[in-house]
């Protein structure tokens, strides 16, 4: 099932912007101070760095992804997600708009 | 002063996507059931039209506006808004990323 709506608290106002505009996401605030955001990656091969572990989560469009370079590409398309350990990398691609939430912790 | 975080009860976390991407916003609800959206517009110059009245309020960067064609281009800076009638068209231009707050009604 999709995640349309996501119930927060608050939203920086300002957004993050990532390799020239490929990738565009809005911080939140849960009730219970978790950090999330919502953002998009628009068609492109990216690599993106992780700080605390994240939960990606597709809710709209697909990716494909890898948590290794030189591993097997995985699909995520809407409803399902992917994790990544904290501290690491990994690479994204997208041939149509991936729209996402993303979980931190 | 500019509003940085704004309180907020849910989001859409599906984007919105105008004009291949040059425009991107997320849909907001308040806890009083107010409809807002965050977004930003990329360097573009581009016609919007309303439904609803919009007050648009930036929080990062900077756009010109201009509510009536071939009137005069109007700046609009972080704490600044500009509010466009119901139902109309405006056009903006940006050369800078613009970041907005769009409230309606």
């Amino acid at each position: 099932m999709t995640t349309d709506t996501l119930p927060v608290a608050s939203v920086t106002t300002k957004a993050n912007i990532y390799f020239d505009g490929k990738c565009v996401s809005h911080d939140l605030r849960t009730a219970d101070g978790q950090r999330k955001s919502v953002g998009v990656v628009f068609p492109a091969e990216l690599t993106f760095g992780t700080a605390a572990p994240e939960r990606m989560e597709c809710v709209g469009g697909a990716c494909e992804y890898r948590l290794e370079e030189g591993g097997a590409w995985l699909r995520c398309e809407p409803g399902q997600s992917f994790s990544i350990a904290g501290d690491s990398r990994f690479n994204i691609r997208v041939a149509e708009v991936f729209h996402y939430i993303c979980h931190y912790g």
